[in-house]
């Protein structure tokens, strides 16, 4: 809970870039806390937020802090989501920065986080003081959903936030999650949904032998190239309305025999299908299984199995929300987005159940990389933007 | 050379069970020389065999002993082929005798080499010893060539032997080499050739990325299921009158990848072909380029490379020797044995380029293995074999 007397801060929080240079100097490397969320709960509950911080945990992992804050208590509830963890630096030599000094050279943020995600989290938060502040009576909530374990397992973070204020009778009724969506500028890309993810593990068991008498053995090589050219051979789909077509790669495949004239015994490989919302990940892994059983007739054998996943493809449909995020974005840019699924998995698929939700934040052509950095007037953009949605967004409730 | 006086053996050379348990007590495991050469060398001295010791020996290498022994003046000379050197006995624990001991148990002899191959280079001693003892005034000769090293890298073996008697002057007619060729019973296959072995590397260059974003990204893992497809969707060949279709095997196939939301940036496969005696290594290799040059397109970025090879198909023809040969082996075990060239190379295909060479020995069925063992029927059926073949090839010579 908020402290009963809070210290001043030492930047202003209403200035983006202040506010993200003061979490990047936060090490806030997954799993630790770092004094990120500590940092928000003081700049949240100065201005008036109910601030919670609530510690999961799971046998055998560490614990992870997260952070819920309100202002408000009635609907409608528009919730910014968000994570202040970070990848590792890696090699810091590689860095011509400081990665958790937030250095600014040439109008360019350097740190890592700076744009996966604390500069949209911090835009994002500066945007949502200044629109209390100059609308102290605006009707409506405005909540911030903020995890600790976006980069790590995400087994103790949004899943268990959501669930956790779920319990406690929070309602939402839509969600902006600040990732880097756009691919090189501020105006490119809001996204909608995301693709499903499904990694399956594949093993063509065989019989070893020597080279020099094939017909003793069989070579699991053969049967191998023979499934893996059949889970190629057709699409999986066409794509949607909304979607790329699902893809399958096949991430590796090892087999590790150092003996030129024997035939192996085994040979596996392991494959990751993004998939799009044709697909559950119980009817891809049947039709893989169809797949594979007819590629491999009497002869392969093979076994498979498909890891757990919570990465089911979702989609916000087009309408008025989805509307209002496209209209502030072009207000400021002047350009408007395209909306898009493309990429990875992110948080969005376990929010996507409370509420709908829309991802957009600052351009991430350097998140994970050395060097990460997010331009300031890209920080500067997004307060502007997410000003300008909530503006709208609570304009919209008072005409209704 | 010989020793002036020659101590008495303790053994008697002419019993095959007897010679082949006093080589196997010399422990000569390649490159070591173990006694092994000179206990062959006492023998035929005393036989009246002029022996020499050639040790061939290259930079960075352990110098290694051979042995060239011949009895006669005249032509023709039969020349009898075989080693001494042995694998090593690997886990001595899980062999039931001791691997160095020449131990007989219910009419079976074990040891390291009982049939890989001091015991059929015994039998074929003892026979060669019990004809001339016979037949003092037979016309032509009988030379053993044999060597240390071809269990090892055989390059200070049987080829540089092979050409130091030839710039002795020696002359070959015929070549049996002693070599485990049965692979359950005496009567079962003399090997008149053997296919050639070639052994490729490919590597397939793709661009690493992560497995959202594929456009970004080529998938190495694709192109090389296609050229290995490829290569082993159309037989290299049907097979010629005495040999198998060449035939090619994936021996490995790695990619080492551990991150499955990665698309890796290369794969690696080895195959290795053994081929018939319609290719060389030279037509094969291009042959597989030109396989691989058609399915990778222009979209597979590839790289092929051989392995230095000398292990080309050869044969020796049907023909009045290879039927005196399974004439003796059918006149001995009252079936006469196929004629084949199947399996792995061996030593023949060097001295293919001197003479005809038919391979014939013992049951190779516990060859390298633990518990290897030959039964004592067979080393005195080979014996008896190897003195028909002598008598009539000698013979033959008379009546010609």
């Amino acid at each position: 809970m908020t402290q009963p007397t809070l210290p001043p801060l030492a930047f202003d929080p209403f200035d983006p870039v202040a506010l993200t240079q003061a979490l990047i100097r936060c090490p806030s490397v997954t799993p630790a806390e770092g004094g990120a969320l500590a940092l928000l709960d003081a700049v949240l509950s100065t201005e008036g937020y109910a601030v919670h911080r609530p510690v999961f945990s799971e046998p055998g992992m560490p614990p992870i802090e997260n952070l819920y804050a309100r202002i408000g208590t009635d609907g409608p509830v528009l919730v910014i989501a968000g994570h202040t963890d970070v990848v590792p630096p890696g090699d810091v030599a590689r860095w011509t920065r400081d990665p958790f000094s937030g250095e600014i050279a040439d109008g360019v943020l350097y740190g890592r986080g700076a744009c996966d995600m604390k500069g949209g989290l911090a835009a994002m938060i500066s945007a949502a003081l200044r629109f209390r502040r100059e609308n102290p009576e605006a009707p409506g909530s405005i909540a911030f959903l903020v995890t600790g374990d976006e980069e790590g397992p995400a087994v103790n973070g949004t899943v268990k936030l959501l669930h956790w204020a779920h319990e406690r009778g929070e309602r939402f009724d839509h969600c902006l999650l600040g990732e880097p969506t756009n691919p090189a500028a501020m105006s490119d890309m809001i996204k909608i949904g995301r693709r499903g993810s499904l990694t399956g593990k594949l093993t063509v068991n065989g019989k070893q032998g020597h080279v020099g008498y094939p017909h003793l053995a069989d070579n699991p090589i053969r049967g191998m190239v023979r499934l893996l050219a059949a889970l190629d051979a057709t699409p999986l789909d066409a794509g949607t309305e909304h979607f790329d077509a699902s893809n399958l790669e096949v991430t590796t495949l090892d087999v590790g025999n150092p003996a030129t004239n024997v035939i192996p015994a085994q040979a596996q490989a392991v494959f990751n299908i993004r998939f799009n919302d044709i697909w559950t990940p119980e009817t891809l892994a049947a039709e893989i299984e169809r797949r594979l059983h007819e590629a491999a007739g009497n002869t392969v054998r093979y076994e498979i199995s498909f890891q757990p996943t919570n990465a089911v493809a979702f989609l916000t449909r087009p309408g008025p929300f989805v509307t209002m995020v496209s209209d502030a974005v072009e207000a400021v840019t002047r350009k408007r987005p395209a909306l898009s699924t493309t990429g990875g998995t992110s948080d969005a698929r376990f929010i996507k159940s409370y509420c709908p939700v829309v991802e957009y934040g600052v351009v991430g052509q350097t998140m994970h990389q050395v060097d990460e950095c997010v331009a300031v007037a890209d920080l500067l953009a997004l307060e502007q933007i997410t000003h300008r949605l909530m503006a709208d967004y609570f304009a919209a409730v008072q005409h209704a």
